[in-house]
């Protein structure tokens, strides 16, 4: 490199670290200040521990899901935002009903017991449960090719194991949530009388995990029960089905589907002083399912987003640009109150540049998951080291989280939180997620994380 | 930048990825295999469930630590590795006795019990106990500064908490940490008659926390009992000395401390096939506190530490430097086994390169904590972008772990594994410390990470 030419490129960099570093030095100020106040003199695990052990499961239409709405309503008025309001959705009612009840019925008469969770939305069985022969299958399209001949008038069990070879297991998750979502479609097409799917979770044990399901365009008559039986429940019926292959397996759900009912997204804001028509999000959904008390799923969002906007008061941090937080209705079993936010937030016309969605577990975060454009990745990647001191190190191109997907493409920015995800499928959906299984300071460090994230896109807008 | 000093900076560059990344390819290929094998075909969770719910607890001089000893060697044996043995090392012995017995007089004559738990290495009380009045402080300056007037004839009661900012909660432990080792020891200095400490961890929950102490040189006649209370227990006796600073303290402790008694470390070995005289070292501690049953601390490491030549076995990966593995006895209250090691292979002039130790818990790891020179860091930090598809990302320089630091100045590098720290000081020390705190795949992802870290320098050798 000649002499000028390297002058010059070094005078540029020294002129660019001189000027990065003066950003940095107050946003790093700015940053511990947050972090030692979720950490010090955080609420987010008080928040959570009500959520989670006054109200418990929270599903859409339920009594819980009220009492969550008034509660969460009643803590926003609490922290003095400029505005709190309920935004009216109408959501889907399901109602489990008595417990399920499944048995593996044995040659020598005794039968096994195992224990199943009916899928959010399936229908019910007859009053007297259905037993039929078994057919094993680990795919959809294995569905399709075995066809109506040796598919008919069986139940069809989908035993196909998340990858465990997956390092971030959401990956896993998303090659087997359809299995879940389409299974009992796919299986009534061609005369299935029912369906049985292995839980979707990494770990061996006894809970069953429910979720999200769909029937398609299938006509009431048509529709088969389904549900989830636990891994070790799978691997028992796998086994036995191995041994004996048409075996019967028998069970009863009680399930009912009711009309929609109303619910709320409950929001509130923190005016912006320099773009106060100009919007930043910050977010959670406020349902859960009905087994466990949603602690993770997702309490824990709800309470981190709720601490971002009372640290930001706390802190007398007085933003630019609008802060809304918003805890969405019904996620779990249909996407209403994401929906619906979104169909207003555009009805209106509001500018959206930023959005952030906890909804991934409330442990130990490790960084974001982020969709939005080069410009805007670049100056997300700007930020590293400034997260750096709090162990965020993962800035991860790509989807970001289910109640912002109907904001793509009309928000400039839509972030997930990505906390370490080995812990999570172990609870998701299933009993087991407790308060218990939540670390207070990991819950708070995740919601330090997002303030600083909100912070700096507040300070510097979007590309 | 003219033309010919851009495009001999680009051929430069362009020279150096096409190197780098020769390499990073088979690498990255042998990482994958490596993590795949451990979340796949992992032992390391059987062995610490036999460890932590077969053999539980196992302080020095223990059954359990003999029993210990003992499946270690067996399972190091059924890995056929080229060398197993054990080598001998003298330990402490303390036993714990009855369980300990505290309470906080009251006023109105109804006594409020309180969980304590007796230090390690304490001597008892007398037989019917102490009871004496509280002096309440937050340091050894401060006893120093209260000195005998203040002191004497009183219970020292040592109340300071970890402090919550630290994100690398070993840092928080570390600041405290000293106020357990040698508050006995200076409260006895001006006639203290015992010493309560608030148990070192940063939960408020009713689980005190053990740990090591010294009496320094003080003669027999002179130490006072020591005993750990829990968090809450902390707060509500100082909550209690501010209503009546003259209320009195009972605490019975029934240890004894016991001649030294035999132990092993236990060894195995891969030969290597270029240098079998060069060694490098993967271990974590056999011994644990005997309250809970020691899963993370450090059965974790163990089960760790076996499943990395586990690995490497089922791969039929050859090394070419030998890899031993060190299960040290006797980290917990005396570090004896650590100095034995470094001792022999300083004695028989054994060359060590490389050693690694993973006695932070069983967590998600983050990455690893590194006591080397510059060139050797600058090595490692060469590999970063190996370890990110695994969500490993802190290479940190400090100390590495306890049973290397005798090693130190003798080992070109020594390295801690960094798990995730937040959930550790829940269960150090403490009968939370159980095989239900652990997490399959966390535990597995660790091992992978070491025997990564191991692949590398046993590949490249150390600077």
């Amino acid at each position: 490199m000649q002499k000028s030419a390297l002058f010059s490129f070094v005078s540029l960099l020294f002129v660019f670290i001189n000027v990065q570093s003066q950003n940095f030095e107050s946003d790093s100020l700015m940053l511990k200040e947050i972090y030692k106040t979720a950490l010090t003199d955080g609420k987010s695990h008080e928040w959570l521990d009500y959520i989670a052990n006054n109200i418990g499961g929270r599903l859409s239409g339920s009594i819980q899901e009220e009492q969550m709405i008034a509660y969460t309503e009643s803590q926003l008025n609490e922290l003095g935002l400029d505005k709190v309001w309920k935004q009216p959705v109408m959501v889907p009612k399901w109602t489990r009903g008595f417990k399920e009840y499944a048995y593996i019925e044995s040659a020598n008469g005794v039968n096994n017991v195992v224990d199943i969770l009916a899928l959010g939305g399936s229908v019910a069985t007859p009053n007297l449960g259905i037993k039929a022969e078994v057919i094993e299958v680990k795919s959809l399209e294995e569905i399709a090719k075995l066809g109506e001949s040796k598919i008919s008038g069986k139940i069809v069990f989908i035993n196909r194991p998340m990858n465990p070879e997956h390092i971030h297991t959401f990956s896993a998750y998303g090659e087997v949530s359809r299995l879940r979502f389409y299974g009992a479609a796919e299986a009534a097409k061609y005369g299935a009388v029912g369906m049985i799917i292995r839980s979707l979770g990494l770990r061996l044990d006894d809970y069953p995990h429910t979720g999200g399901m769909s029937y398609g365009d299938l006509p009431e008559e048509k529709k088969i029960p389904a549900a989830a039986i636990s891994t070790n429940g799978a691997e028992y019926l796998s086994s036995m089905l191995r041994l004996n292959p048409s075996l019967k397996f028998y069970f009863k759900i009680n399930s009912k589907n009711w009309p929609d009912v109303q619910s709320y997204n409950v929001i509130g804001e923190l005016k912006g002083s320099e773009y106060p028509e100009k919007y930043m999000l910050v977010g959670a959904h406020l349902d859960s399912w009905d087994v466990g008390d949603g602690a993770h799923d997702d309490g824990a969002g709800v309470a981190q987003s709720m601490e971002v906007l009372r640290i930001f008061k706390k802190i007398g941090y007085q933003p630019k640009h609008t802060i809304r937080i918003v805890l969405f209705a019904n996620e779990e079993n249909g996407l209403r109150g994401g929906r619906k936010y979104a169909e207003e937030a555009k009805r209106k016309n509001e500018r959206h540049l930023f959005a952030l969605e906890s909804d991934a577990g409330g442990f130990s975060p490790r960084g974001f998951s982020i969709d939005t454009d080069q410009a805007n990745l670049e100056q997300i990647n700007s930020w590293k080291k400034l997260f750096e001191p709090y162990f965020i190190h993962v800035f991860r191109p790509g989807y970001s989280a289910p109640d912002l997907t109907p904001l793509k493409g009309y928000c400039d920015v839509l972030v997930g939180l990505l906390p370490d995800s080995q812990r999570y499928f172990d609870v998701h959906h299933a009993v087991t997620d407790t308060f218990d299984k939540i670390n207070k300071r990991e819950l708070e460090l995740g919601a330090a994380a997002m303030a600083s994230l909100l912070y700096l896109f507040d300070t510097y807008g979007t590309q």
